[in-house]
């Protein structure tokens, strides 16, 4: 949706930058970007990818406008010429991607661009932007599955969303990170995610009564009924009413299937009594949710002490990743090419070690053990180096390279799939609920180890043996 | 922009709410519900409201049109007659809103609806969202803004926000709270916003020589140009590839005014060398600028340390108010109308205390003491109680009702002010600019107590006596 608009939504720098580039002839020269990230949100083992679709989208529409033009001109800072290769401009470049859904690892690229210096430049702040916010919560919303050890976790957080888009859009990356659904209807419109969502406590308060409350609810919407009942006091009120409403409305028309939520007090102990009350009147198969400041710590602890729920509603922590809302995506040059076509690698040396992009077109590999069918390692090559996957491997870390590792019977994917090629698309974009799938087929190939919440095992991303002495090179020659 | 598209932007609730109002007639009762919030992001001493005109906005586009009909007929959870309602719906409520720009406090409306209750309910998410984020990010900014000590602050995290609004719209928030500018090129277009960006480490990277990268930029943007110096070594090459660049391509020109940013390294110690090295050129009102993980604790910090830095660029940390990414507004019912007009408090019961909202449809007074004209404290009163500030008033706080305080020579101003009336625009929406003016002048009338970043003065947010004994008599009726 909407984004017919968005071409103006880049950093100003892309604009000086690509005004300079047309005015000195440098934006004929093929350029190489990465986006990568250099520190996973909340100290996890992994990141989940997400983002991709947006970042398609924005391409394809791309353009100039009048409005944009006359706006541009008005700035006074861009001459005609430049404003006139604006009207024309497409991006005729090619995009390499990691697809949505993928387990991902700080070092290697989500996103590799071969553009024209101006095309690749113009794109970079909304590639980040989509792939950054999306990859937060994608993330965010795998660990809280986690945490919830199979039982529904459903997105409820759009009124702390920041922003529409942050909503919506965070919404569907939720649901590919493996929320089961999402209060935002926007996002079941236009995504398909499904959507969920009964009462709030207005709705209650409404009524002379929360029995007439329930009751009027039950009878406009009984499949799936979820009854909020903490408005006046849960136990002494809200769990008996739901009881008798279930039993008057429901039961009688053969329904079984719904379920009371509470959101204040103490979850864990109002649950276990809300669950005798319930099992007592006879009504076993109604569902126990949860909502109230939930992430993937209290639905741990919560499950720990024996928490009587089924399902869990999450909202500001989630929306937001509030307790790591940043994903640092970087997007770096790596490399150019001379006039007759050759590929240039390029650094940028920083006094922090991790800041230092690694140079040159490369190609990312998976390698999995055949017998177990687990990730051992991802493998960052130089773009013409083939991995032959029925040979001996030997990897090394790039930092303490004296630490190395032989691999056998393995078998490599590579991650990085084309999505242009020429500026045209040649990708197909996969459903949302497809996404979904590949993300949680994806999490079932790392060993427990990279999936624990806190100081989880860090997963090898290494650099061949060539890429490596490049990388070498290039730093001690500049320094 | 891209409001037309967002009716369905709602939690499904309010549409299953508004259906079973429909149903059971309850539509056509008249509802008043606050947007106020309960916590200080960061443990201010205050909050910046922001986000109104998005909501003015959304709720004149409110429309359902045949593709969303369509959607909502597929559902399979909605009548014809519910749908045919929606399809001529339209806002038609009254609205009071804090203004723009405004301090604001925890537990005092920021907007109050009196509409129907199906209408009060469809505005809900998106009332929440808008005025959630953008608070946020305004209280943020003005934080910087303070910590900067009148040096300027450039919004600069585009590529960090949480989806596209949290990119425009974050920026215009962040000019709110007192910004001087934004990198962000759409913000700049839409609201005015002064837009600012030079170079990436691209743009550097992509010429033969850092030196010719600098003058490539100096000859076509000579205005203000701002040089990156950390590309390959900031004091070694960057800063004196930038005293050459300017002494040879600007100074000739008879231009003055120009820059260096600093983006990695100790920013304390390169600001003071290459203040050093700057001066010792002659070049002495050449600016230094700073960015990288900047924030108001760390600008705080560099500050006191002597940084020689003249314009602070912040990115992440701003955009996400990444220390604190949540604003914790709520909208919750407080009173209804019976069939006669008369106003009905209603409340909602907590064993949180402070998640009972106050009743009844309120008016916020600021009272200003007269001699100093800074803000003494909020009042909140019923609706149709006059403030009369030719006496002396006591106020009393409404949890320790024994503390007192007597205050005289007061002037009082109401916060909340009519936006809406029977569906009517009939407030006219600021110029962003003046927001940000009326919002740096109602700083000024904040004692320096309330405004410390750490452990600030509880500024008082009072009850009348009246507004204080209903609430006590629903508490007690209800319990």
């Amino acid at each position: 949706m909407k984004q017919e608009h968005l071409s103006l939504l880049c950093d100003f720098y892309e604009l000086t930058m690509a005004g300079g580039y047309f005015k000195t002839g440098l934006y004929e020269k093929y350029t190489y970007f990465d986006l990568y990230f250099r520190t996973l949100p909340d100290g996890g083992g992994f990141a989940v990818a997400a983002g991709l679709e947006q970042l398609v989208e924005f391409i394809e529409a791309l353009r100039f406008d009048a409005d944009d033009l006359r706006y541009l001109h008005g700035l006074g800072l861009f001459d005609e010429d430049f404003l006139a290769y604006l009207r024309d401009f497409r991006f005729t470049g090619d995009i390499y991607a990691v697809p949505e859904g993928t387990p991902v690892f700080p070092g290697e690229p989500l996103l590799t661009v071969r553009a024209r210096a101006i095309e690749a430049q113009l794109i970079e702040t909304f590639a980040l932007l989509t792939i950054n916010h999306q990859s937060l919560i994608a993330t965010k919303a795998n660990r809280i599955y986690r945490a919830a050890q199979g039982r529904p976790v459903f997105e409820f957080g759009a009124r702390r969303a920041q922003g529409s888009d942050a909503a919506v859009l965070g919404a569907r990356a939720a649901y590919i990170g493996g929320c089961s659904g999402t209060t935002c209807t926007l996002t079941n419109h236009l995504y398909g995610v499904p959507t969920t969502g009964a009462m709030a406590h207005s709705w209650v308060q409404l009524f002379p009564s929360e029995y007439e409350a329930f009751k009027a609810y039950c009878e406009l919407y009984p499949e799936n009924a979820t009854l909020l009942v903490d408005t006046y006091n849960t136990l002494g009120s809200g769990v008996p009413n739901a009881i008798a409403v279930f039993k008057e409305v429901l039961l009688p028309r053969g329904i079984t299937e719904f379920s009371i939520r509470l959101d204040s007090g103490d979850i864990a102990y109002l649950s276990k009594m809300a669950r005798k009350m319930l099992d007592a009147a006879g009504l076993r198969s109604c569902k126990i949710v949860a909502s109230n400041s939930l992430d993937e710590y209290l639905i741990r602890d919560l499950l720990m002490q024996g928490a009587q729920l089924d399902a869990f509603c999450v909202g500001e922590r989630l929306i937001t990743s509030k307790s790591s809302p940043v994903f640092d995506g970087v997007y770096k040059l790596v490399a150019d090419e001379s006039d007759t076509g050759e590929i240039i690698p390029r650094i940028k040396v920083s006094e922090n070690t991790v800041k230092i992009p690694t140079p040159h077109f490369k190609r990312v590999y998976r390698l999995f053990d055949r017998k177990s069918g687990k990730a051992i390692a991802d493998l960052l090559t130089i773009h013409d180096e083939v991995l032959d996957d029925t040979q001996t491997l030997e990897l090394f870390d790039p930092i303490d390279t004296w630490k190395t590792k032989l691999v056998t019977d393995f078998s490599a994917r590579e991650l990085l799939v084309p999505i242009f090629k020429n500026g045209q698309l040649v990708y197909k974009l996969p459903a949302v609920s497809d996404i979904r799938k590949y993300c949680l087929d994806q999490l079932g190939t790392l060993w427990d180890e990279v999936t624990r919440f806190e100081h989880p095992h860090n997963y090898y991303v290494d650099l061949s043996r060539r890429l490596w002495e490049l990388r070498h090179e290039l730093l001690v020659s500049r320094t």
